[in-house]
Order: C-alpha cells, then sequence, then structure tokens
C-alpha cells in the first residue's frame, strides 16, 4: 500500500474571465492570488521579486482524468492548429491538467503586492482555483541552455506558423 | 470549511548520500527518479528533454513544519554564514521545506531516461522522497529579465563572499 498526501489551499486564484476565456488566453489573463488571511504571514519578503511560481491544485479535474497517461496537445486544436500533427505523448512531458496528481505549477509575473493580495500577469488558472504554494522565481530557475526533443521543436514550428508568435504560454494539451 | 485534497506519489527519489550529504550539497546531488512501473506510460517523449521539474512531497517534514510562516536560511549558516546575516523572511519568499503544504519543485538536468528511471543531476531532495509529478522544462519557463529583491541580493552576495561561486542551488533556509 503507496502512502497518500493530504494538502490544503493556502489561497484562491481570482480571475474575472470565464473558463473558456482563461483556456483561450494567447498568454495568460491578468488576476489576483488571494490568500487566506492565517497565511498572508508567509508573504513578507515577496516583495520585489519580479515573477513568482504559483502551484496550485486543478481542482476541475476528474478522477477519470487523473488516470490519463497520453495526451494530445487538443489545445491547440482549438486555438487552429491542424489535429493530425499533435503527436500524441505521455503526460509527463507535457503540461496537461489531465495527469495523476493534477498540480500547476505557472510561473507569473508580479504587477503588485498590496496585503495578501498578489496582482499577477500570465495566469492560466480558472477562478476559483485553489492555491497550494507560492515559491519565489530565483535567477537560479533560469536554465540557460534548455534543450527540447525533436517533437515539442516540430509542434512549436507548427504552432509558429499556424498562430505566429502570439501564442506565448508553454505548448498546453 | 475548506476542502483538502489528496495526492499520491508517482515514483520516488533514488540518491545514494545520506540526508545530511543531500543537504550540505553545493549544487545538488546525482540521483534516479524511479517512476512506478503503472505510470512509466506517461514518461513517453520526455526523453531529449535536457531538463525536467520535478514536483515531490517533502514527507521527513512535521506537522509542527507546516505550522511555520517565517524563516531564517538556517541552511546558509550551516555552510559557513554567520547567522547575524540571515533575514527572517516569510515562507512563501523562500523555498524553505517548512511550509503549509511541503511539496519541492525542483529542476534537474536529465543525464538519461531508461525504461522508468530517470538519471538526473541537480537533486536536493532525500533518498526515499514521493514524487508527485514530472513536468518537462521547456523555453517558456525561463524569465529573460528576472529581479529580486533587496534582501535577497544581499543575502546573495553575502552567499558569495562566504562560499564563493560553488553554491549554484536556490538561496535555500
Amino acid at each position: 500500500m503507496r502512502p497518500e498526501f493530504t494538502v490544503k489551499p493556502i489561497g484562491i486564484v481570482r480571475v474575472s474571465k470565464t473558463d473558456e476565456e482563461v483556456k483561450n488566453s494567447w498568454s495568460g489573463v491578468e488576476g489576483f492570488i488571494e490568500v487566506f488571511p492565517e497565511y498572508a504571514e508567509g508573504l513578507e519578503g515577496l516583495e520585489g521579486f519580479s515573477h513568482i511560481i504559483v502551484i496550485a491544485y486543478l481542482h476541475k479535474t476528474s478522477e477519470e482524468h487523473r488516470r490519463v497517461l497520453r495526451v494530445r496537445h487538443r489545445r491547440l486544436a482549438r486555438l487552429g492548429v491542424d489535429p493530425r500533427l499533435l503527436p500524441e505523448v505521455g503526460v509527463f512531458a507535457t503540461d496537461s491538467p489531465h495527469r495523476p496528481n493534477p498540480i500547476a505549477v505557472t510561473i507569473v509575473e508580479v504587477v503588485e503586492l498590496k496585503e495578501n493580495r498578489i496582482h499577477v500577469r500570465g495566469l492560466d488558472l480558472f477562478d476559483g482555483t485553489p492555491v497550494l504554494d507560492i515559491k519565489p522565481y530565483t535567477p537560479s530557475r533560469v536554465v540557460p541552455d534548455v534543450k527540447t526533443p525533436k517533437w515539442y521543436q516540430k509542434l512549436q514550428e507548427v504552432v509558429t506558423k499556424t498562430l505566429g508568435n502570439r501564442y506565448e504560454k508553454p505548448l498546453e494539451p
């Protein structure tokens, strides 16, 4: 028997867009990370980081979604990419919300930090998404020479050809 | 009443170093991410990414650690930095393992992917740590112009002055 662990929200995502609008945004949306008052003390010292890493629990995924191990980047099809050009790959090679533990790791730009509310840009999370953790994006998170597989490069080319350079988010399924 | 969520390991960290050795390593250690056989299919397509993001549950933290909201970078004191130079900051402004949800987000370099074992470099996780998720480190994760607060820059200076450039990991408490 393998152990299980319990996690609890320390805050919540607030955006004034519908889920569909968030899904179809080119480079994420603007919004707020509202940290619950009892955790606000943990934000001390966060001001001045230009970017933060938001760890969230994708609460709208179902038990069935948690059994998915292979996906296609269907989101790109909705945005206009020919579905036949979308390869099927393992979930751990993608940012798919459908995965055994529906945990999102989103890097967002901080606009302003005011009390327990962080105004951010670049959110790809729905309104009401529970936030599990916040970490600063430090220079050590920057990998200077990232390499990606051929299938990913090819997909990136297809996306750029179809959508132009407007699509700035990771290639999400 | 706020909801809670259950997460389950999809794999485990294997390193042949003691916890102390991992804690005191300058730039993380070499080791393996062993994905449980029933999730191995999810790794399809991961080969060729030079780096991956490992999301792990820090199972050696206690309930008490989960109530911590302010920390000092004590790890740096152990490495030789004058403790009086370590500011106290909120956990969300640090990578402290003591935080409401002890979830680690570690970026590691992939040496080799072979069946369900990923040989990696740069691990700051103990042997036996449960892995919750793996995501590819894609170019979109690179923030070109990261800014950090003054306290962080000052701490970085102190660290460089004391330890030289050997210390490559994020400034961890």
